[in-house]
C-alpha cells in the first residue's frame, strides 16, 4: 500500500490480504472501517477500551469475504469514528484522518477514515457504515462518491451495531463506475429499470447555504438531461427539524440498547461529542424513543409511496462544506443538526442515497444526493455514473 | 321514471328496460350518455345528422350489458354535446340540461345530460364519457361525484369514439358509495389496497380562482385527515398551458381521424364552438399531433413514476364553478382552456381521477379531484368514500 500520508488507516492494524486471482473486481484495492471484523485481528470500532476489550475477530464480515470473492485485495483498515457515533469524523485517540480535498476542514464521519482513503488515492474502494449520514457526510465533504444503501440490502454480519434498525453497509469510491462495480458485488440481483421523474425537495435545497445550493447547480442541470427537468416537491411538512429531531431520539435508544451494556460494564473513555451522546443516549426518555418509531412508519409509508414508482429525489448532500478544523463542539452540533435533517430523509426510510461529487464552494467539496425506493440501489447507482458522465465528473 | 324537469334526457330515445331480478345493483336506476348503444334504438351522438345517418344500434353497449346484469334498471339515455367535443354541456339541437345546483350557469359537459339527471335525483347512475374532462367538468358543476376510470379500464364497446387513446368511460353518482358499487361492476378486479401520499398540485391550485381553492379547504383538510397531509408538488415544469396545447393537438388528430371521414361524407350541421373545434381539428398540423403524443409518452413516465407508489394526487377540478348561461363564446372558450390544462393531467397520463363535490362558491359547486395511477381505481374509488364521509359529504 502507498504510504497513509492523510492518517486514514489504523495504526497497529495493519492486515492485508490478496482477493480470488479471478473476478470482477480484480486489480482493485479496499479498506473497511475499522468496525468490520477481519479474521485474526481485533476491531477496534474507533476507541482503545472496546479494542482492548474485544478478542480477535475470528472470521470475516460478510462484505470483506464477498470483495476478496470478487478478486479484489484487502489493503487495510480505516479510522472511525468512536463508535460510529459522529459526523466529524474526529477521533482524539488515533488521530482525525486529514480531509485531502480540504486539508484545513474535517474529513467526516463516521467513516472518515475510508473517507480520506479514497480521497487520497489510497484504494480503490472503501466500506464505511451508514446510520445517520455516516457515509453520504464524509463522501460529501472529501469530494468522492457514496451511497448509503437500502436498508437490509448489504449483509452487515461480522458489524459492530449502532442502531441496528438504521445502520447500513456503504461504500465509497473517487470514480462512479467504481462505486457501481462494487455494488454488482455487494447488492442483491435486481432493482434496475428505469427511474423518474427527480423531484427537487424544496425544503432540502432550502435548508443549504447559497452558496451550496449555486455550486450544485449543474449537477443538478445534468441530472434533469437524463431523468427530465425535475419537479418541485416536498417529503416534510412537518419540517426538517421533526426528521432531525425523531431520528436523533430513535437512534439513541437504539444506541443504547446496542452498547450501553458494554459502555455500563467497561466505563470507556469517550472523547469530545461521543461523551455527551451516549450520556444523552443513556438519559433518553424511552417515549421518545417511541415516538421516533411512530414518526419512522408515516414517513416511510409517505417516502415509499412517493418514491415506490421509479421517483429520484434531489438534493444537497450536506448543506455546506465541512466544517473548519477550528469549530467549536457547538459549531459542530449546529452542523450535524441541520445536516441530519435531511440525512434522516433517507435514514428514517431505508432509501437508497447516493452522493456525487457535484460541487465545490470556495475549494471545499459538497455533493449532491439522488435518493430512490429501498431496492432500487443498482437502478441509482447506473443513473449516478450517468449523471457523472454528464457533469463531466471522474466516471 | 320521474319527470324529467331539467331536461337531461334525449327527446325521442324513451328506452326503459329492467335489470337482472338479483345483483349487487339490484333496486338501483342508471342512464347512460347517447353516445352508448343500446339496442334497438339509433345512438344519436347529441346531433341530429349523426342521428339521421346511422340505423339503430343491434346491441347493448358493454357497459349496459354490465349494469342490466348487475340488477340495475336503465332508465334512459342522456343529452351530450355533439360528438362529445365540448365541455360547456351546451346542445343547441335538444336543448342544455338545466344544472339543477346552479341554474343560472351551464352543467358542463359533454356528458351534460348523465350529469343533470343524477344532480337531479332521476337516476342513482349515469354513464358518461370522459376524453378531455366531459365527466369531471359537468360533475364539478353539478355538485356531485364522478370518475374518469383509468384509461383503457372500462369497456368502451358499443360507444361512439371521440379521440381512442383518451376516451374513457366514466360515470356519475350522487353518492360515493354508489359511485363506488358501479366501478365494483364495471372495473376490472385489482387496485385495491392503501394509497398514499398526498401530493397538492401547486400548479393546479394556483390556476383556480382563490375562492374555489378556498371553497375546497375543508375537503382538502378531509382528505388530509385520511392521508395524512399533503406535501406540497408539482407536475408540469412546462405549465399547464403546455398540457393543455398538447392535449389539444394529438386530441384533435385523433378527433378528425375517428370522425372526419363522416363529417366529410355527411356534411353535418354543428353548433358554435363545435363548428369551430371540428374545422381547427381538420386543419391540424399532423405533427403539432405528434408532438403531442411525444409529450403524452414524456408526462406518462413522469406521472406514473409519481403516481406508481401509490401517492395520489389533489387539486381543483375546475378552475371555478360554471361558467353563466349569459357567458360569451369566447368567455367559454378562456373557461375551456385554462380548465383543460388541468384535465390534461389525467387525460395525457391515462390516470384514474375521482372528482368529489366538496366545495360551493356562491352558491355554485366546485369539485375537488382526487388522482391515483392507472389501476389504482377501486382503491382511489374507496378513499373517496372515506373523504366524503369525513368532510360530511353524501355517502
Amino acid at each position: 500500500m502507498a504510504e497513509d500520508r492523510v492518517g486514514a488507516f489504523v495504526p497497529g492494524a495493519r492486515v492485508e490480504r490478496a482477493g480470488a486471482g479471478e473476478g470482477p473486481l480484480a486489480g482493485l484495492t479496499f479498506a473497511v472501517k475499522d468496525l468490520y471484523d477481519v479474521a485474526g485481528i481485533v476491531t477496534g470500532y474507533g476507541n482503545p477500551d472496546w479494542a482492548r476489550s474485544h478478542p480477535p475477530a475470528t472470521s470475516d464480515a460478510a462484505v470483506v469475504t464477498a470483495l476478496l470473492e470478487a478478486g479484489a485485495r484487502l489493503v487495510g483498515k480505516t479510522k472511525t469514528v468512536e463508535l460510529a457515533y459522529g459526523l466529524t469524523g474526529e477521533n482524539v485517540w488515533y488521530g482525525t484522518p486529514i480531509n485531502p480535498a480540504a486539508p484545513d476542514r474535517f474529513p467526516g464521519g463516521s467513516s472518515c477514515g475510508s473517507a480520506a482513503a479514497v480521497a487520497a488515492g489510497l484504494c480503490d474502494i472503501a466500506m464505511g457504515s451508514d446510520t445517520g449520514g455516516s457515509v453520504r457526510i464524509p463522501a460529501s465533504y472529501c469530494g468522492i462518491y457514496g451511497i448509503r444503501p437500502s436498508w437490509g440490502s448489504v449483509s452487515l454480519t461480522g458489524a459492530c451495531p449502532l442502531g441496528p434498525a438504521y445502520d447500513t453497509a456503504g461504500w465509497f469510491a473517487a470514480r462512479a463506475s467504481l462505486l457501481r462495480r462494487a455494488g454488482e458485488i455487494l447488492l442483491p440481483p435486481g432493482g434496475e429499470g428505469p427511474l423518474g421523474p427527480l423531484l427537487k425537495v424544496q425544503e432540502a435545497w432550502v435548508n443549504a447555504d447559497p452558496a451550496t445550493a449555486a455550486a450544485l447547480s449543474d449537477g443538478l442541470a445534468a441530472t434533469e438531461s437524463v431523468l427530465g427537468k425535475a419537479l418541485s416537491a416536498q417529503v416534510s411538512p412537518e419540517g426538517l427539524g421533526a426528521f432531525y429531531e425523531h431520528f436523533r431520539c430513535a437512534q439513541a435508544v437504539e444506541a443504547w440498547t446496542s452498547l450501553g451494556p458494554w459502555i455500563e460494564a467497561t466505563d470507556p473513555s469517550f472523547g469530545p461529542g461521543v461523551k455527551e451522546r451516549f450520556a444523552a443516549a443513556k438519559a433518553m426518555d424511552p417515549a421518545k424513543g417511541e415516538a421516533g418509531r411512530a414518526f419512522r412508519r408515516v414517513v416511510q409509508a409517505r417516502l415509499r409511496g412517493l418514491l415506490g414508482g421509479g421517483a429520484v429525489l434531489v438534493y444537497p448532500t450536506s448543506p455546506a462544506p465541512a466544517p473548519l478544523l477550528t469549530a467549536s463542539l457547538s459549531e459542530q452540533n449546529a452542523v450535524r443538526e441541520r445536516s441530519m435533517g435531511v440525512t434522516a430523509i433517507a435514514g428514517l426510510c431505508g432509501l437508497a442515497e447516493v452522493t456525487i461529487p457535484a460541487g465545490r464552494v470556495g475549494g471545499a467539496p459538497v455533493g449532491l444526493s439522488l435518493v430512490a425506493a429501498p431496492g432500487r440501489d443498482r437502478a441509482l447507482l447506473e443513473l449516478a455514473e450517468r449523471v457523472a458522465a454528464m457533469a463531466g465528473l471522474p466516471v
